[in-house]
């Protein structure tokens, strides 16, 4: 368990602050191909393959190795049930501090090269030779894991915004992250939220965030029925919120390190390793999503949001700087929206008009 | 059927080109709330509560309805097996060429401050009073979707890399797509690949890539399993690549025409309104998902990436220009890793310090 300093946000700072584990990191690969011999066979020359395989990596591997990574394992999988003669050899590998997708599709593609050689050197001569079709990562990295949570009594919470009260705010913010559990269309955008967050460490430290999206929309899917990512409960008067979702982060090789950005990004992070990364994406979404919903259950999404997009809507009216303080003052106890600004903003200019007459 | 030329690759041009479909336009938005009333007497009040909240946000709506947009439709969904005394407003809305989030969101927080209001007005004294938990968009935006695709002959496809003919390639293809129909390890990096296309133009005109990956993955989960986002097809002699998504996207509002970047680009792509971006992107996320899986099934994907990457290795080992330009020339037909450069760096770094000794 590991308390998170870096993304502490002020209300949760005096309340435990946020903790974080790390559950996996292996990171996965597929030789896919096709091979209509007798599955027996195959299967009982599993762990000879394996092992040749594994030897023919060496060059591959040597450096990862030395880092303390490398394959951890090798497997093959009969899909012949799904499709005729479809397997899949499944490399399981350990990256260390590198995202690694470099290095899982050279082991693959080694593999690829050597498996039908390895059948026809090793079966006998009427045994057919598999047609691999392709070698590729999986983007779906179950056991590259973290997970993420908070938690006080729920006296501690406080009061909230309107004269909501702890005990109403625990079961407003519950019942919210309960239906995102029941309901495809609201988990989306509750998912969406929490990604607001993930992607925005993950962009920032030069990352690949269709990879952490995919990985982790698949994960939200894998009950057979799209849900929330995080969990709420209200037990014994404990209010706890929780992340567990699946991340492929590195902070070595790729860009991480030579774009300017990414490098100062991972400087303000205190050069983390990839684990601590994960458990600070991790982190990042569950707070995003604690915000977001907050927002929700007490004054709506919009009055903040709006308020953000002020800026925005002043810049496409081409306010000027007088203009443009009287307007945040005018909002200050009010709700924005584009016509109401617009109106605000052509009454003070024709009043401009009028006094220069 | 609209023919996109403004994203045709070099491959489709001479083949009929890519074509793509807008299939409806809709966006939707939920109010959650909680009523522990008779379901029979709310479901018979429906429409008259329906008449009553278009008519309370026409403040709202005036605006998006000169542009031809407005609310399209409101209605009540009983989700009380689900979670008891759990209902949702459903508000479908048109918000033509802007992707429309905050003029849903201030229509639902609208209809949310009216609908207790209402109770208390409408329906007898001993009705309870519905709590609002929540209101907010969805990014699940299943009836705001796209087609693209493209089709010829199989024998107008060519010649491949490794001397694969037409048939075989077309063969391979279509195997690698159904993979991503069974397995959903797979599914997930083959949707990644499509969206790496997707977000890079919309990212680059602004808009929203998270709800765009949030919507695309749900989608990709709809049938209870987590499949494949495009579909191949090989019938009658025909070749056939698919993929059908939806997508919330605009051209006017938020950043699209703040951001100079998001202008220039939308420039770039004559200034077309959502409908139209959407076909484009679509057409962008197949396209990235042919390339990909013809480098998986003909040479792998590893050649032409390391090949891209080799610039980024490069830097790293602060190559001089004379040295990258050596290394470009010796790795042309050879397969990249960083080992292997760094390898052919040091021989080229220490044949000089000989030379200079």
């Amino acid at each position: 368990m590991w308390l998170l300093r870096q993304v502490l946000p002020k209300f949760w700072l005096d309340k435990g602050g946020i903790h974080a584990k790390v559950i996996g990191t292996l990171k996965t690969g597929q030789v896919h191909f096709l091979w209509y011999g007798d599955p027996a066979l195959i299967a009982s020359h599993t762990d000879e393959l394996a092992a040749h395989l594994i030897r023919g990596c060496k060059e591959i591997t040597r450096n990862m190795e030395e880092r303390g990574g490398g394959i951890r394992n090798i497997s093959l999988i009969n899909m012949c049930d799904r499709e005729p003669g479809y397997y899949q050899l499944l490399v399981e590998t350990d990256t260390r501090d590198s995202m690694g997708a470099n290095f899982i599709n050279s082991i693959l593609e080694c593999c690829a090269q050597a498996i039908p050689a390895w059948f026809e050197d090793h079966l006998p001569d009427d045994v057919p030779v598999p047609e691999v079709i392709m070698s590729i990562l999986s983007n779906y990295t179950p056991d590259c894991r973290v997970h993420a949570w908070v938690e006080c009594p729920v006296t501690d919470l406080g009061d909230f915004e309107g004269g909501l009260g702890p005990e109403e705010f625990a079961r407003r913010f519950y019942t919210a992250v309960r239906i995102a559990q029941i309901d495809p269309y609201r988990a989306t955008t509750h998912n969406k939220g929490i990604f607001n967050g993930i992607d925005a460490v993950v962009l920032a430290t030069a990352n690949d965030f269709r990879a952490v999206e995919a990985c982790g929309h698949t994960w939200a899917a894998r009950s057979g029925k799209y849900k929330g990512l995080s969990k709420c409960s209200v037990t014994d008067g404990i209010f706890r919120f929780e992340l567990e979702i699946p991340l492929a982060v590195g902070t070595v090789g790729g860009l991480t390190t030579l774009h300017p950005l990414a490098k100062r990004s991972l400087e303000m992070l205190g050069n983390p390793d990839a684990s601590t990364l994960m458990q600070v994406i991790a982190a990042t979404g569950l707070m995003q999503n604690f915000s977001a919903i907050r927002s929700l259950v007490t004054t709506g999404i919009q009055k903040g949001h709006m308020r953000m997009h002020l800026h925005n809507m002043l810049l496409r009216l081409e306010a000027t700087e007088s203009e443009t303080t009287q307007a945040i003052k005018y909002f200050e106890d009010k709700t924005v929206s584009f016509p109401e600004l617009r109106k605000f903003i052509d009454q003070l200019r024709s009043a401009v008009g009028a006094k220069s007459l």
